[in-house]
């Protein structure tokens, strides 16, 4: 049984590490940004990684929760403890340091408060690139990407966060130091605790470092919108350019009419690449070594997708600003949905070759339940769709309150039968525990509680995050 | 406390699988390929997963250890459990199917005995490449080449073994079969299984199937031989040809002239590149996409690095057979260095920014203790060398023995105190438990530990190798 973080607890903490900050004004610390999440907590910010550890330390030997903060964006709760106890909430805002960047190594070595913006721009100043990319890079910090194991933009031709880490320094629940911070590309000794750490999400331990892979910049980018006439199109497509410009392709989403109609509804203004909504288009982004020219790649590919049938319209990006503009709409679809309000979000995952059907059957899944505005757009390339569903025009949220449950079920059923994942990149958290014990492998779950009950026997870390609390 | 594999308990395992396969010429099963090891067992070859399973449950129920074999090649010792008790030896030589497929989602579907050149042949096959590549791979088996984590020639481009894999279906402890096979790109619903199997060398559960990542095979490949005057000229090489050719660099592997003086030594014969045999020179290898020469690229590289002096002379493939003759020099090296017979081999990875201080302390060190001959190799390009110690000439093995855990502990050392690795590649198997134990962080050992005992508390899988058995 874990205890609350009463006052005279937390005296007892502040009297045990006079230097330690606590923060009063919380409640910024205590609410997920949808506003879905509201939790309680006495949130400290450790200076330092033996801060980090005395923190745990003390809240091991008295029996409390430790919830971690790093840029509180995450999506699915993992960040908040709603109810039962109080916790200590330990925010890593103070450890922002880039603490050694190896040009000639490719590596960059950081605290885990460190926000991604300010990484990558640490990379770029030594002609690197940090590949993390996503929405909330100006505010996230590297603690929470790595244990959440974020994706975003690059997967596609960088992998998602755990693919970016060479070592991690980690705090365990007992309050000991994990050095691991290696910069080695090949380390053979020993079971992976890295990559165990990274998509936990708090619950075993806190990530307050961690060595990132830098890759070379691209010579050379360029960007394109192509409308297809379907998804299995767009998937042709993704194939053809493959194979012709192989590892090049940074970035291959997919964008349905749904998300271009919310941005005329609600904004924000976008630059409007074609003069219809199309159906479906795909925006690609290039980043290709010296030799070769993105412009040239891309009308290349045009015309030989065109000629197969498989686009029907295109337009490249002819400066950055016009790249910018392609870019600026998907990036705004996101702030559309969230005007819009959606009944459920999903955010899925389902072999390749099957997304085409799980598009089609899904909005059929849903036609049987309401009638309903379907957003599917994303990360086409990794497998990795939003299928967000809203209420239908002139209808609000409100009106399919008593739906939402069946409207998930109904979306994640089908993510099931296609062997698919019901959290491709947002993770577990709290708002997806009962998904994953109803869609996971019963002997996957046997062996998360055996690690979670060997690593944080008192269950003190992020309880109730990606397994249930006991 | 574990059982021996005894004849009434042999006939009992029979009598519950009347169908299992019990193998009576086990020679080759229990002694290593340089025979460093030799041990003992009872050979059973189950026919599917389901076998496997069965076979773990009752070597669970019977407190009986088991000890995977994939394809034997290993040389760590962790196909082999020399001493006290007879386990079972379990062989994965029957599960050799390629289970399915899928082109257009880069994936494909194996039993864990599938031999690796066999998997690189069904991937061509669709004309995608697996770029896992090592000079066992026509007898390494797919799941000892996870088990260990194996590394190789390509894992510069492309990551070691780990990073190839999708999905794993695993047979725990218990005799439970983890259905992890998942063919997703992007899934974060839970801990990474996946990768706390892969490198855990059979020592918390049984892969006995994988989904692995093909990739596009590169439209034109080119190799190249420049002799550099140092090591650190080769880092600078290897930036130049990464700022210029990006990720198109598939391999990039330093050889000294004590390996190509062993070759002239005891053969086998390989066309000579050089004259007289440099210091230095490294072998590099390309694969491009379409629109990028790599000859011209090579030439490019060559000329600009002549210019800055960081190569002295070169060759450049001019034909398939060509390619084949530079890339059988570096691949005749082991089987030299064989032939010669070290006092004592490493397999060590340091910072890249690094390996030139240690190849010179190294040598340093070494000549404080005696005189040896050093071979220093390997993939360069992974901060990877293989660090090979052998008599001086005319002197053999046997006036050294005394010496050898000098040696060892000598190469190691520096090692250590330059933050690398004393395996890079070959995993720890039984013959580095004590490196393990003396180098490694010790918070890492209790967590490695830990978990070891979470799933699997008897201590069935493998015991003795990465932990030691208790």
């Amino acid at each position: 049984m874990l205890n609350s973080a009463t006052p005279d607890v937390v005296a007892a903490l502040s009297a045990a590490l006079p230097s330690l900050r606590f923060i009063d004004d919380n409640a910024k610390y205590l609410e997920e940004p949808r506003g879905r999440y509201v939790g309680q907590g006495v949130v400290v910010a450790p200076a330092d990684t033996a801060e980090v550890a005395a923190v745990v330390k003390f809240c091991s030997e008295n029996a409390l929760a430790v919830v971690p903060y790093a840029g509180g964006t995450g999506l699915v709760g993992g960040q908040i403890m709603e109810d039962g106890i109080v916790p200590i909430v330990l925010s890593m805002e103070r450890m922002t340091q880039i603490r050694d960047v190896f040009p000639s190594e490719n590596v960059l070595v950081c605290d885990a408060g460190c926000i991604l913006a300010d990484v990558q721009n640490a990379a770029a100043e030594v002609d690197r690139l940090f590949p993390l990319s996503l929405a909330s890079e100006g505010s996230a910090r590297i603690g929470g990407l790595l244990a959440t194991n974020a994706g975003g933009l690059n997967v596609l031709r960088y992998g998602n966060a755990r693919a970016q880490v060479l070592g991690l320094e980690v705090v365990t629940a007992q309050g000991e130091v994990l050095n691991g911070l290696t910069r080695l590309r090949k380390d053979n000794t020993g079971y992976d605790l890295r990559d165990l750490m990274i998509g936990s999400e708090g619950s075993l331990g806190i990530i307050t470092a961690a060595a990132l892979k830098l890759v070379p910049q691209p010579s050379a980018e360029g960007t394109a919108m192509m409308v297809v006439p379907s998804p299995i199109a767009a998937l042709d497509l993704l194939s053809m350019a493959q194979s012709r410009i192989g590892e090049g392709i940074s970035a291959f989403e997919l964008i349905g009419r749904q998300g271009l109609e919310f941005l005329d509804e609600v904004g924000p203004d976008v630059v409007k690449p074609f003069e219809t909504h199309p159906d479906w288009c795909v925006l690609i982004d290039l980043g290709l070594p010296a030799g070769l020219d993105p412009q040239a790649a891309l009308e290349n590919l045009f015309v030989e997708a065109s000629e197969a049938g498989i686009v029907t319209d295109g337009v490249i990006a002819q400066s950055q600003q016009q790249r910018h503009d392609f870019w600026n709409i998907r990036e705004s679809i996101p702030a559309a949905n969230k005007r819009i309000g959606s009944v459920s979000s999903h955010d899925i995952s389902v072999p390749l070759s099957k997304i085409a059907d799980y598009i089609v059957e899904g909005r059929n899944n849903l036609a049987n339940i309401a009638d309903f505005r379907v957003n599917c757009f994303g990360h086409l390339g990794d497998g990795n769709l939003h299928f967000n569903v809203f209420p239908a025009k002139g209808k609000s949220r409100s009106d399919y309150e008593h739906l939402r449950g069946d409207v998930k079920k109904c979306v994640h059923d089908l993510v099931h039968k296609y062997n698919g994942s019901v959290s491709a990149e947002h993770g577990v958290g709290r708002l997806k525990v009962e998904d994953l014990e109803r869609y996971s492998d019963p002997v996957k779950l046997q062996m998360m509680r055996a690690i979670k009950d060997a690593l944080d026997p008192k269950g003190i870390m992020n309880p109730g995050a990606v397994l249930r609390a006991r």
